[in-house]
């Protein structure tokens, strides 16, 4: 879209950065598909909206024609070698600044290899739950579990850009200490290497801490309904909040964004759903990739075709001029998550 | 859409008829979009699907050209004056015929205010709860109460044009007299001034004492779904219902509307949701505005531009011809509230 | 759509085959437009979606003008008599192959007499609750009950072409023997002739009979998601599953096929919802008619002129190219039903 500054990509995870035979990359589109293992006999995980949209957006930025058909696609892919075809990919999707979750598996690139390949910005989004995870591998009794998890909190938000968090419910409340305690050694009892925090009162009080230190916290929330009390409760607080929802909730956290001066909501790379539903300025666009190099491609190009489409329609209709088309994409696109993350004019 | 006659708007509140300085003018603007108090720095509601829509519509009415800026459009309407830009706006909106829920706040216009302003026909609907917490104010005992309401609700039968109900509950019997007494005895002691009345067992009393009146009767219902056995069991009864229910349960509201001959649905501004799933004769127009006269005229347009779009759509592919489209818009847009609400050929 | 060979109707009820007088085509229409009884006052079942588009596609059929008034329609259908008006009708679907829900009342065509009516193939699925029902008119104990089901269910998998169950809900494990027994008991006592077999216990164990024979089983379920556990414990058993669920849940209908290898979802005549959620693969189509023959060609006409218009704005935004369009097309419209019903090169 003319006139669109590079996008900033709020919410993604790294890269692969190794080779991929035909069956891995298969199996990283099946994950981008919702699927997984291999796709029933007679079938190929290219015939989805995902796999039309690679095949439409990626072989031109390996030097194809659009359309050409995928194994000739993933030939050309080898013969120009994984890590050069990820850096042409990620540096032609048009996303300049990439927030990325980190904790991220070693396979993935770092934000500080995804700046280099994609010749980008790239900060550091910190989950909260594996952080108290990696706290806990190291912490001997409930009282240094406890205290040992505040310090790498602090610690993290000195260059952490903001938290995420994957509550999937929240009250008005902060829970007390003798609650947090006593999940805490619970679970510290229970847990075994590799297990995953998901004892609620830890993963609220997780959610309440990183609120604390003031930098925006990311709501990975399947229904962000069973967060209003929290959205509600933390308003004036001083940090900014900003909802990634599961479908078919993209509405109701659109809705929530618009109803709380504090609260933002992900539009992903389909903004249709909730543009009719919040002001503009309260929506940030997301890939949402993983993986594979191509899905930053493809999420970057839907989110701006869509967005072309409705500003079309609009202006078509005579309900807004094309400039304030092009401002509304431009919120959207990056001047919104340039505010909320305090980004400033890096990316322009 | 030439040969589409004066709307009725069956659902909407007074306007405001005092002057609006620009930050009341914002905070009504903030409701409108479905938020509290002002928007976050950097931001303005203007930048939204119902902002666009008022700059687009709003400003020729005022004699100024589409889209200009925000700031232009309010020093406009203070130069030509509150009262004045409230009848052009009104009587620019297309909007033929009012129903406004009565028991609106003073500051809001009442029906006759609302016919002058706007040179347009206004009837009351008489909304059942606030009508109870009227009678609550000046009813020494339970018996007293009771009997008082009833008569209220009566008295109001004889020149209201529909009651409408905030059940967002009932099931398919009227609630006994002994609980009726049981809960009038719990809220009347437990209540104090401005209390709202929120008494499941009341509310449901009330709705099916409005039922009995054969009057119809606007449902306003978060999840229609919660009425299903209400719907059923008022089968046949005399009364017609209007569902108006809150996103995303439109399309079921059609459904139960599809479903009963006496249950109908309301399409609010944006009758894409639930066209497809009603028949057209069970549908109806309402702006759902308050406050801004300016939200009635957006409210009017959206749902004309939706209806011509639809209707291109399906001529374009030949489903139907130009004039099956007018006439089933002007089911919606009149034909049908005339024959629920028995409005005779006032409006034609 | 050229190049589409005949639709594969993967779900319908026969057609009626008797005459039809005015008001039982109205009752029938009724039924498809999700209404009981005959239309308000003033309002007619012909102005619906489905009504607009019987008035586009039927008349043609019987050598009339598309649009024509629905009173010459019908007259001009009686003219020709209702067996040759349906026979016209069903020919001129598009449809190449039914799937008839067996078991259905006597006033609707069986398979062989669908398959002489359209000149097309038609095959039996077979629903496992009226099987049972009929097991349980002639069984004298819980015994000769459970084991005569058994025989029953065996017998109809020689001939059948697939299973449908009515289970909403359905976990991971199969109900053990003790409990089918006792709900077995439960539901022989208490039944009367006519019941319908909804005893929780009976319909899980009956789905996972069905499941056990390695026919497809086609699951009508309003909400999917209920049946998520059995989606997973099915998971290389070797049944293909196909879920038919009710709005809204086709998306999340076609989430689940997505993300299980074994696992379909039906599309119905309205594509747009599912098809974005899913690998192309995973879908089919049906018309999910029942009784007037206009709705199978309805049915069709919706399907095809859903995919054209999808395939037209993904051409026209560079998204897939023609030819694609029509594979994706085919294997929504018949390729994949071919393969998992395995209905051979039949309706090539």
């Amino acid at each position: 879209m003319d006139g669109v500054p590079p996008l900033i990509d709020q919410y993604s995870h790294g890269a692969v950065h190794g080779e991929l035979g035909l069956g891995s990359f298969e199996s990283h589109l099946a994950g981008a598909v919702g699927a997984h293992g291999p796709a029933p006999a007679g079938t190929s995980y290219f015939d989805s909206f995902t796999g039309l949209a690679i095949r439409r957006w990626c072989p031109p930025l390996l030097g194809l024609e659009p359309h050409c058909p995928p194994a000739r696609y993933l030939a050309r892919r080898r013969e120009v070698g994984a890590y050069q075809a990820g850096r042409l990919l990620l540096r032609g999707s048009g996303i300049g600044t990439f927030l990325l979750e980190a904790g991220t598996p070693s396979e993935l690139t770092s934000a500080t290899e995804m700046a280099t390949a994609a010749e980008a910005r790239a900060h550091e989004v910190v989950r909260l739950e594996p952080l108290a995870e990696q706290v806990a591998d190291t912490s001997g009794s409930v009282d240094s579990f406890i205290g040992n998890t505040a310090e790498a909190l602090y610690a993290a938000a000195q260059h952490a850009t903001a938290f995420a968090s994957g509550a999937g419910y929240c009250d008005g409340h902060a829970p007390e200490a003798g609650e947090v305690r006593r999940a805490a050694d619970r679970w510290l009892r229970a847990r075994r290497p590799g297990d995953r925090l998901t004892e609620p009162a830890l993963v609220r009080h997780l959610l309440w801490s990183g609120v604390a230190t003031g930098l925006p916290v990311q709501l990975h929330c399947p229904d962000p309904q069973r967060l209003a009390a929290f959205l509600r409760a933390t308003t004036g607080i001083g940090s900014d909040l900003v909802l990634l929802p599961a479908a078919p909730h993209h509405r109701r956290a659109a809705q929530l964004a618009a109803a709380h001066a504090h609260v933002y909501a992900d539009t992903g790379p389909h903004p249709e759903e909730t543009l009719p539903h919040a002001p503009f300025g309260k929506l940030l666009f997301s890939s949402g990739a993983r993986g594979l190099p191509e899905l930053y491609v493809t999420g970057a190009r839907f989110f701006l075709r869509a967005m072309e489409r409705l500003v079309r329609e609009w202006t078509g209709e005579g309900v807004c001029g094309p400039e304030d088309g092009r401002r509304i994409t431009g919120m959207i696109a990056s001047g919104t998550a340039r505010r909320v993350y305090r980004l400033g004019a890096e990316t322009a």
